[in-house]
């Protein structure tokens, strides 16, 4: 793979400038990446609600008020209509059109959703010696629809999307363990061991994402994903809807370990 | 105090009889208590942005859908419409009226946000041998509207309302360690220490609750709380928002420990 950048407002620039292409699985390891959803403020409460109903494939980082462009908990001075290397445009649950700028159709009734990614505690593995098999090809992480049913709220309902990992039979438990420490990025796997019993069929076929080996040793472990609102969104089918392009994420200036709700505030001030 | 009620639905089943009256502080120890916030589905991406950047005060549970009372994550089978022991109404930021149940001001565009309280870790400390000085008077706990300022949203702006317990100071430790586990119930302080430093001036005179006894060998020591909407509330002016009785909360299903997204679904279905 290309060099390794490491400063999250250096991939937000690159974006910005259309100088990005591809995943960015395997940068900036020390912070948070996340998904973007971004809807019309008079369905904003009942996704909201989805998302705190399904942490596990949806984990809620920051909500962004109508209009307002900037996600100045998560990226101070940053812009969700820009700095994401490639947007997606949903029209009634249907993909209309892929863009890598918002300018021509954004709305000052537009409400962003930052959700966590698991692009986020793969820097974890990687340190304690697991290889990250996407990103050692350089390629976008294996996604599949799965069998598991997200709970609904309102009008969101529907299959929840999974990403597959291979992880070497011995490195099982280190893995569990590790992905745990991140809930704020879908934390431990939903499903170990059968795709069939998640309703995956053929794991050289990804709905989104690319195929990665799995070798004989390798057992397939599987994590929520935040690309979930966009399958979704073919049942819900919002007026409109805005997401990243799957793989290719919002780079936040989040520490990596950040919890939302864990940060401390003392002795006043907007500061934490 | 009375007996302890250890089941969060004999508090609700109490409530919706009308049965209830008084702070929730000290029951059902297992479990965690929450905050109430309704408001118009037109405002409430707004809001969700204004919990999302503020967790400490604002940590979220559940938010529900628009029109739907039943929070199905956290107490299926519930009803925010009549199981909270009290609530108040606010009409474009002024507190109008406060009732037993919303049958008469219900609509089906309202959103509710349920939001973690620090009731949930004062189980931890009672079992650790803390004493919660106002579950042992019986009262609510004080809450003052501190000069922090709260990360703004929109038009969702102002300052924190802080709870305090006045703590022994060879017991700071511990209690800062033990809170720290519930990042999803206010976790660690704002505050220890110095009220003025935060703007409050007179300890024996809240904003909501009762005063509490402070001892020369006690620290003050101050937590987000989640009245702070209602404070918001007066500068936002929403043309209604409907929210608990400081210290009257809704009794939750969930584990006092369950921090959202942590939760595991192993194979499948909506269960979790």
């Amino acid at each position: 793979m290309a060099a390794i950048l490491t400063m999250p407002a250096e991939v937000r620039a690159r974006a910005r400038r259309g100088e990005w292409s591809g995943t960015t699985a395997g940068h900036c390891p020390r912070y948070q990446q996340a998904n973007l959803v971004l809807l019309p403020a008079a369905v904003a409460g009942e996704f909201a609600s989805f998302c705190t109903r399904n942490p596990k494939p949806c984990p809620l980082i920051e909500v962004t008020p109508p209009g307002d462009p900037e996600p100045r908990l998560s990226a101070p001075g940053a812009d969700l209509r820009n700095d994401v290397p490639s947007y997606r445009v949903y029209r009634n649950g249907e993909l209309v059109e892929k863009r890598s700028d918002l300018r021509e159709v954004w709305r000052d009734d537009l409400v962003g959703f930052l959700l966590g990614c698991s692009h986020t505690f793969e820097h974890a593995l990687a340190e304690a010696g697991v290889e990250i098999r996407h990103v050692a090809y350089g390629t976008t992480v294996p996604m599949f629809i799965s069998s598991i049913r997200c709970v609904p709220a309102g009008r969101f309902a529907g299959p929840m999307v999974v990403t597959l990992r291979p992880v070497p039979r011995s490195q099982l438990g280190l893995v569990l363990e590790l992905s745990a420490r991140y809930p704020h990025a879908h934390g431990v796997p939903v499903h170990v061991g059968d795709p069939g019993k998640i309703g995956i069929e053929d794991l050289a076929r990804p709905d989104f994402g690319d195929p990665v080996p799995v070798g004989e040793d390798d057992v397939p472990v599987f994590w929520g994903c935040g690309v979930t609102p966009q399958v979704v969104a073919r049942e819900a089918r919002p007026e409109l809807m805005i997401t990243h392009e799957p793989g290719q994420m919002f780079m936040t200036d989040l520490p990596r370990e950040a919890l939302p709700g864990a940060w401390t505030v003392l002795g006043g001030g907007e500061k934490r």
